[in-house]
C-alpha cells in the first residue's frame, strides 16, 4: 500500500528512462502518490526527471509540483514558459499552494503566470494571497472554503454546499457568515448529517470559534492550533470577516521547521542542511560556527597567555582547563535550552526575569555544591596538589553558577528585543562561556597558588 | 476569543476560591476551554483546583482530566472512587483518551473503573486498547469511526452515518470496508455530498487508502501521517480488518515529543522538564550529564597529567588546550546532529554507511583545512614558538577529522543496534572528542617540540 524506495527500485527506473522505455516507465511509476513521485525526483538528475514527469497525468503532476524541494522545483519550472505554468499546473492546484509557487518565480515571470490564468477568481485569490507575507496566517491560508450564511436552514445550506464543494478538495468543517461576511460560528459536517432539515443554521452552529488574524505570526498559528488540537483554523482580517482557513497538514511543516531551526542553531549549523546535501552545503553550513569557536579559543589563548609564566612554575594547573572548559559549557547549554524550549512551548510560567534568574541560581547552587564536592573528594585523594584541589573545586562552583545564570539571561534578553533566542544556544554559549570559564580558572588560581 | 492566562487573572481566580465565592469562580471560568483551565490548574494548588472542578459540567470536565498533565490527573483522580471516574468522566470521553487515562491507573483501580461502565461496548473498546503498547499505532489509535460497506449506495450510507454519528464526535472521512470488515477504501465526506443517492460505495471511494497496521510504532505513523499529509489515519490488523483511526492532533504530540526528547538529549538534559519546574526536578535532569561531564574532565586531566613535566618546559602549550577541546565538541555535535536529524526524517537518503563516512571526511577535511590555515596565519604573525603554531594546527586538522567520523559513525552504529541514536549527540559525544582531542594535541605536541 506504502511505496518504498530502494536503490534497485531507482536503478531499474533510470534504466527505463535510458532506454526511453515508455511503457515500464509508466509502470514503475503507476499508482504512486505525489509524495513518492518527488522523493524519486530528488534522487535522480533533472533530465531524467523530465523524461517521468511528462508521462504523468495533469493533476498528479500539479501534486508533485507542490511536493518537490525548493531547489528541484526552481529548475523544473525554468524549462516552461509562464503559459505552461498557468494552464497545466495552476489550474488543478489550491490558492495556497499556486501563491506559494507563483511567490518563488522571478517578478516577469510571476506577471506572465498571472496573465495566463483563465480563472478570474483563481487569479484574485492568489494575488491576494500573495500580498501576505509567508510567515502570517495569511501567508498560510488558503482561500479555498465553504462559507454559509447564517440565516439558512440546514436543508438550504446543504445545496449551497454542494453548490461550493466543486472548488474545494477537503471539507472538514462549514464556516457560517453573517450578511456582513463577519465570520460568526463554525458548524461541524456531522451536525448538518444528524440535523433536522428545517434547523436554522445560527442555532445549530458552535458560536465558540476559535480564528487568527491574517497578521499573525505562523509560529502562533502553530501555538493555537496544537493547543486546541485544532485540524483547520479559520483566518479572519482585522475587523472580523472571514478570508481563508488554514489546514494543519501546512501547520505540521511549521512545528517541523521550528524544531528542525532550533536543532540546527544548537548543534551549530548555519543553515537548512540534510545528510544527502553536497559536500560544499554542508561545510558552508557549518564553517561558521567552527570560525565561532575558533576565534573563541584564540580569545581563551590570550588568556592563559597572561598566565604563561605561572604555569611554567606550577604546570599542574593546566590538567583541569579541559574540565572546566567542558563544564562550563555543558551548563550554559543545559541552562539556554530549557529557556528556549520554554519560549517555543509557552510554558515558561508566570514568574518574571528575576524569579527566573534566582531559581536557576538555586539549581546552580546545587549542581555546582554536588559537582565539585564529588570532585574535591576525588581530588583529596589523588592529587599532591592542595592548592590545585581547592582552585578547582573553588573555581566549578563559580563556573556553574556563571554559566547557569549567563545561559539563562542571555536568551531572554535577545527575547525582549525580538531576536531569536536560539542563538544563545550552541556553540554562541559554550564558546563564551569557555572563554569566561578559563578567566574564573586562573583568577582563583592566582588566589590560591599565590602567583 | 482566545484566552490568555495573565498573573492578574490568577490572582482574581484565586481569591474568589478562598473567598468560596461560588458566583464570581462560574463567572471567572465560564466560555473557557478546556485546555485553557487545564493550563490554569497547572499554575494553582490541587485544592483551589477541585473547588473550581466541580463546579464545571460534566463534559467540560472530562476534557480538562484528557488535557491536565500526568501527575496533576493522578493526584486528581487518587481522590475519585473508581465509580466516580467510570460514570462522571469515562462515560464523556472517546476511546482513546479514556483507555490513555485508565491506563495511568494502579491495575487494582483500573478493573474498578472497567466494571463500572454500563455501556458494554464502550468497555469492551477500551479493554482492546488496553491491550495495545501506548507507543503503537493501536495505542495511539481511537476506535470511535464511520464504517460502511461498500455495497451500499450513497442514500443507504447517509442513513448509516446518521445512526453511527451519535458516538462519533469529529467525521472527516467515512471508512469503506467489504462483508469481511476489511478496510478496501476511503470516502471523504464531500464526495458523499455531491454524489448521486444511488451511485453504489465501492464505485465513488478511494481504493488507494494509506493505512497502517496496529503494531506500527508511533513514529512511523507519524512520518506516515506527516508524509502523506494526512489528517486522519486507518488503523487495521495484520490481515488488514479496520481497528481503528489516528487523528492528526494526536500526532502531532508525537511529532513535538520526538523533536523535544532529541533537543533534549543535545542539551544534555535526561528527562523531560520545563522552566516551570521544581529546583529539585531540574537539578535532578541536568546532573547526570554533569556527571559524565565531571568523569570525561578527569580523564582529560590523567592525560595532560601524562605530559605534565613537558609542561613545565613547554608551559605555552597549555594556551591552545580550551581551543582544541571546543572544536572537537563544535565539530562532533555538528556531525553527529546532522545524522540523527537525518535518521529521524527519514531523509538520510540511499548512501552506504561507508560512502557517508567518505562524505563526512571530505567536508571534514575541508573545514579542517579552512581552520587550520587560519589559525596557522595568525598563530604565525602573533606566537613566538614555531613548535607550538605547527602543533596546534596539525592537530586541529586531525582533531576535526577524527571527530567528524566519531561523530558520524556512532549515531550510525546504535542505531543499528537500536538504540536511541541521539545518545549520540550532546555531553557524550563533546566529553569524548574532548579527552581524544587533548590525547591527539599532546601526542603531536611530542613529535613536534621533541619532549
Amino acid at each position: 500500500m506504502r511505496f518504498e524506495l530502494t536503490r534497485d527500485y531507482l536503478e531499474a527506473l533510470k534504466s527505463s528512462i535510458q532506454q526511453e522505455d515508455k511503457k515500464l516507465i509508466k509502470e514503475l511509476t503507476a499508482n504512486l502518490h505525489a509524495v513518492d513521485i518527488a522523493d524519486i525526483f530528488d534522487e535522480i538528475d533533472i533530465e531524467e526527471a523530465r523524461l517521468v514527469y511528462i508521462h504523468l497525468d495533469k493533476e498528479l503532476a500539479s501534486d508533485v509540483l507542490v511536493e518537490l524541494e525548493e531547489d528541484v522545483r526552481e529548475r523544473f519550472l525554468s524549462y516552461l514558459s509562464g503559459e505552461e505554468i498557468a494552464t497545466v499546473f495552476i489550474n488543478n492546484m489550491d490558492s495556497d499552494d499556486a501563491a506559494d509557487i507563483i511567490g518563488e518565480l522571478p517578478e516577469k515571470k510571476q506577471d506572465e503566470v498571472l496573465s495566463h490564468i483563465k480563472d478570474v477568481e483563481q487569479a484574485g485569490d492568489i494575488v491576494d494571497l500573495l500580498s501576505y507575507h509567508e510567515d502570517t496566517a495569511g501567508g498560510l491560508m488558503a482561500k479555498e472554503l465553504i462559507a454559509v450564511n447564517e440565516n439558512l436552514n440546514v436543508t438550504a445550506c446543504l445545496e449551497e454546499i454542494r453548490k461550493q464543494a466543486e472548488e474545494v478538495n477537503e471539507i472538514f468543517f462549514v464556516y457560517v457568515t453573517d450578511d456582513d461576511s463577519m465570520l460568526t460560528g463554525i458548524l461541524p459536517l456531522k451536525q448538518l448529517l444528524i440535523s433536522n432539515g428545517k434547523s436554522k443554521i445560527a442555532n445549530i452552529c458552535d458560536k465558540g470559534v476559535i480564528s487568527v488574524k491574517t497578521d499573525a505570526d505562523s509560529e502562533e498559528v502553530a501555538q493555537v492550533m496544537e493547543k486546541y488540537d485544532l485540524v483547520a483554523l479559520p483566518v479572519v482580517d482585522s475587523i472580523g470577516r472571514l478570508k481563508g482557513r488554514i489546514t494543519i497538514d501546512d501547520v505540521v511543516d511549521v512545528i517541523k521547521e521550528e524544531a528542525e531551526k532550533d536543532y540546527q542553531m544548537i548543534s551549530g549549523i548555519s543553515s537548512d542542511v540534510e545528510a544527502s546535501d553536497s559536500v560544499i552545503q554542508l561545510t558552508r553550513a557549518r564553517i561558521p560556527w567552527l570560525l565561532i569557536g575558533l576565534a573563541g579559543g584564540v580569545f581563551g589563548a590570550m588568556i592563559i597567555g597572561i598566565f604563561e609564566n605561572d604555569l611554567g612554575k606550577f604546570p599542574e594547573i593546566a590538567l583541569f582547563i579541559p574540565l572546566i572548559a567542558a563544564m562550563a559549557g555543558n551548563v550554559g547549554i543545559q541552562s539556554s535550552s530549557i529557556i528556549v524550549q520554554g519560549l517555543a512551548n509557552n510554558s515558561l510560567g508566570l514568574d518574571s526575569t528575576s524569579q527566573k534568574l534566582f531559581k536557576e541560581l538555586s539549581v546552580a547552587l546545587l549542581n555546582g555544591i554536588i559537582c565539585s564536592g564529588i570532585l574535591f573528594l576525588f581530588n583529596m585523594f589523588f592529587l599532591d596538589s592542595f592548592a590545585l584541589t581547592l582552585t578547582v573545586s573553588t573555581s566549578l562552583i563559580a563556573v556553574i553558577i556563571f554559566a547557569s545564570l549567563f545561559g539563562t539571561f542571555v536568551p531572554l534578553a535577545l527575547e525582549r528585543f525580538k531576536i531569536d533566542p536560539a542563538l544563545a544556544t550552541g556553540p554562541f554559549i559554550t564558546t563564551t562561556n569557555d572563554v569566561i570559564g578559563m578567566f574564573i580558572y586562573f583568577g582563583i588560581g592566582k588566589l590560591f597558588f599565590g602567583f
